[in-house]
């Protein structure tokens, strides 16, 4: 999983590099994935007593086994072709995967990334087809008195001479992710190439901006996507300005934040899409726990409105009561109930069939 | 130095998340930055016996002191502002700090990273200047037959109708850094933003792609650049397509292959800025141990070639040698000798004076 074998040059190279040379562990291979999708996970500690993996794809940490040199090691029979969040916890510390580079993209929860192929190229798979362009952008966040990064995903072959008007996703990660998430986690922009590329999205612009405002109350990014991201976003590309042209999505903490900030900026969004959203805000409360909604008028602006959970979701049962919530109050909602917990695989599987559903009409 | 301190809600949620939150470390801060610059760092074992901080702002390792309720920390004295790789050594083993999102792109080293701001901005510091865009491309590398990614920086109001043609610096990382560590470790995108906002620098593309190639030898990389990377650009960004619009400059590793990317491509870069660079290649070998240039004919065709190098740097005495040989050759050099070693500081240094002399005539 490593992208490449290290030469043995570069090895000498990295033995000259500093004289800390002496403390750094050996060159070891982890993840091996293996070609019947079984993995060999590695870790290197002369002292550790207890090493132990804990991933997406397993149902409860193993432990590891330690060699005589102290490479600590255990494989895991075949899994199902995806990419997955995976950690060691070494003495009881939580650590990512030191000879892995794919690392999940996340302020608090220190993890690796491994990803095991399909027999077909997976929706989130690298494939030869027209690739569109991620930019890394900044914009002045006159809400929040900062300059943020913004991520933006055009699509492949964008018409630059702006007679071509494009809908826009924003797309908002989890509670601690970053705006990167999506992309190095979720491959959003990989999985747009890919559905484009068949004819089952339009073409069409993602916004991935960053969700998170500590220790400002949450309420202000409602106000930065609004009044900041929005005109930003408006501004500088190609856009169907508009609320039909415009959907929101987001996942988790960054569900919340779609249901916060859909239904109050209706003016701005047409589609609603709302992945296992963890509601259990202040902002949430504030909003819908006495709303007496025209769900007439509602239903007459939004194009789609869909709340997704998996069944294993450990807010399952939350969400739930959010989707009977919005039906009790007459508002047309399109639940999609899967297999699966709170994680990113299931985040593609939802970012995949919104990309399939909004922007046709 | 975390990006916002955590909110109690968020904590619970983090708490709520997996059945694994038992395992995971206390929330703690590190490193804490402080108004006067010197740093806290901390890291958190119950069990470890040892624990030392690496960092380029010290002359050698420090220890880390534990408190009893298993939080090791030490501050060190006020740093000069700059930006700086550091890394912990746990019981003998390197690892980045578990409590800081940023992180060093990189393949094999495992470090994270800290800001120590100015009084006043520095060169790479993030300012309220127009911003160019970062772009993440793909590109079909039929030499290396992948599809790989190379980071496209484009200047600030770049002319899209196609009008306006600029030129291009191909910009290559070390050893085993990514196509992203110019950019989240050297900083690219905000020096050249910062130089041109000043005036100081020309509006450019600067192109960053991915130059390491395993287990094939290097010498594909230079194919790749002058096949694949280059049409690629040339197709899909407004450039002068000749010579004198295109420069070459890399660190390292990369600073190597700079010189055999340029010194075999003459007609393709007609500048070459090389970074501290490592030669002990066959390539190198290859091109220049029995090397018998007309010199004439190669400074007619060079508007400039730098070799730069910190009189602390590893390499130094390597890249003395070098310098040496290109002027008993009679080739055209301007070489940058500074205080420092072989570190990103001073890469942050070498592009900032970089940018200022090229495509300047």
């Amino acid at each position: 999983m490593k992208r490449y074998q290290l030469h043995f040059f570069l090895l000498c190279f990295v033995l000259l590099f500093t004289n800390l040379a002496a403390q750094r562990p050996p060159a070891i291979s982890s993840p091996d994935v293996h070609s019947d999708g079984s993995v060999t996970f590695r870790y290197f500690s002369k002292t550790a007593s207890k090493i132990t993996l804990n991933g997406e794809f397993l149902t409860s940490s193993i432990d590891l086994v330690k060699d005589t040199s102290g490479i600590w090691s255990v494989t895991v029979p075949p899994v199902k072709p995806d990419i997955y969040p995976y950690s060691f916890t070494v003495d009881n510390v939580q650590t990512s995967d030191p000879n892995n580079t794919y690392l999940f993209a996340n302020e608090r929860f220190k993890r690796s990334i491994v990803e095991i192929p399909g027999k077909e190229p997976l929706i989130h798979s690298l494939q030869n087809v027209p690739h569109g362009k991620l930019h890394y952008r900044y914009y002045n966040s006159k809400t929040l008195n900062i300059h943020r990064q913004v991520l933006v995903y055009t699509p492949p072959n964008m018409d630059l001479s702006g007679k071509t008007k494009y809908p826009v996703l924003y797309l908002i990660h989890g509670g601690s992710d970053t705006e990167e998430t999506w992309t190095k986690v979720g491959k959003t922009n990989l999985i747009a190439d890919n559905l484009i590329a068949q004819g089952k999205s339009k073409s069409m612009i993602i916004v991935m901006p960053y969700g998170n405002v500590r220790p400002a109350p949450l309420a202000d990014f409602t106000k930065d996507v609004a009044l900041d991201i929005i005109p930003f976003i408006d501004q500088n590309y190609p856009t169907i300005n508009n609320a039909g042209g415009r959907a929101i999505a987001g996942f988790s903490v960054g569900g919340g934040q779609t249901l916060n900030i859909g239904f109050t900026n209706l003016d701005k969004f047409a589609t609603i899409c709302s992945y296992a959203p963890y509601t259990a805000t202040e902002e949430f409360k504030t909003h819908f726990s006495n709303w007496s909604p025209d769900a007439n008028q509602i239903n007459s602006k939004l194009k789609l409105f869909t709340i997704s959970v998996g069944t294993e979701d450990f807010l399952y049962e939350s969400v739930k009561n959010n989707i009977t919530m919005f039906k009790d109050k007459g508002i047309n909602i399109k639940p999609f109930i899967v297999d699966g917990g709170h994680t990113w695989m299931n985040c593609k599987l939802f970012l995949s069939t919104t990309l399939q559903e909004i922007f046709k009409n």
